[in-house]
């Protein structure tokens, strides 16, 4: 799993293995490597493994999740742009905004994107995705649906925590994933439910815009939203992914 | 007014003042001098003025537009965003994208956000306001209403021209704005007829994300949206400003 971590006032990529961090040197998007110099998983602060230029988010994508809201399945993927401005890291804060009376938590896979990809078919998808990253798409729900356009309730700084590192080698349709609120449970699923597969995804996107190297997709949440006090524990778990642990402030 | 060119590959700011480009030395977001190097602007490509990580975009903000679209006039400034990658230059091309049949224009002034700006009061804002821009906030009409949410309609590449530059010692609320297509006036109006000022906006965003040097806030458009073809030449004015040509391919 690549990760980017601060560690003394600087900011490295590195390959994390059990708890000991190997450090990178070059571009993760282009040429690096991996050295022989190690640290250790707990003496460094863990960021969001990419800064990406945006955030494209796909709603509506898991079957049950559509039906909780009383939302109507699209046809095509649904987007929106989350800006950058709102990525924090694996365990940093969600700050609950002042104007809103109800945030709301929403498990998510990630796509990051490994390079600049336009118009790229689905078979092709593959050499354009870096890896897979967890996300939780922290959402105003009353400004989401006063507003009707979704982006102002979920554009907030904070409202993208993704961590903890970015994982390659795995099947992106075959991932139990789940979100607890201080321990408890509350959204159990598989990205097998995905209505949109990942390559269907991010073809579909590259039609629409050209997605640069470090951008990330994320893919829509399961069953199970629901709110978030100031003082809970989110913590966003996909299998041989990690997770993400955030609290909010 | 300060443009964004190149010249023989190498990308840099100016002063433009007539026919004339004084070249800057240094960071238009913090230090810089104007040199005494001059070059034509004849001799060189106008680019964007600014590369935002972010386009804000405010709708439905004149109030006659808002009736042609048979839309409610909002309550609060209505938000959405268009990613950097829509970004183009005042004289580039926009591409006609081949799963849209409705392309449309809206002519619309722009904010450049000169420094970092988070829960700024109304009062403050232009301590962090660099200057103002023209922008044409390029919609594909079919698939906006189509899908509801309105990110993917306006977020093609090629749909956010903006420049030619950007100026400091305007009022923003006293402008006329006017765009054509092939020469025929189709939107004719002025910033007094703004909904929400542009102190209310800078300030009303910046509650929600925040704003970094650079970022652009486009403020709505007024009556008269309507399509263009292949082939069509969009030219946008704003009084004291100057405008942008960008033909449809």
């Amino acid at each position: 799993m690549i990760v980017r971590f601060e560690r003394d006032g600087e900011v490295r990529f590195g390959v994390l293995q059990d708890e000991e961090i190997s450090v990178i040197n070059g571009d993760i998007f282009s040429d690096y490597e991996v050295t022989n110099e190690k640290v250790s998983k707990n003496e460094v602060k863990l960021l969001a493994p990419t800064e990406p230029s945006k955030v494209v988010c796909i709603g509506l994508n898991y079957v049950d999740h559509a039906k909780e809201l009383n939302l109507t399945l699209p046809k095509e993927p649904l987007m929106f742009i989350k800006p950058s401005t709102s990525v924090i890291g694996p365990n940093d804060d969600v700050v609950y905004p002042e104007v809103s009376s109800r945030v709301e938590y929403e498990a998510e896979l990630a796509i990051v994107i490994g390079k600049r990809a336009k118009n790229v078919p689905k078979e092709e998808v593959n050499n354009y995705i870096l890896g897979y990253t967890v996300a939780n798409d922290v959402t105003a729900r009353d400004i989401q649906f006063s507003d009707g356009q979704w982006t102002r309730g979920k554009s907030f700084d904070t409202f993208c925590p993704i961590g903890p590192g970015i994982v390659k080698d795995v099947d992106p349709n075959q991932l139990s994933i789940e979100l607890s609120v201080d321990g408890v449970v509350k959204q159990k699923s598989n990205t097998n439910q995905l209505l949109f597969k990942v390559d269907e995804i991010v073809s579909y996107v590259s039609k629409m815009m050209t997605l640069l190297p470090g951008d990330v997709i994320i893919t829509g949440t399961p069953f199970g939203v629901g709110p978030v006090e100031k003082g809970n524990t989110m913590t966003v778990t996909i299998e041989k992914i990690g997770k993400i642990v955030n609290k909010v402030i």
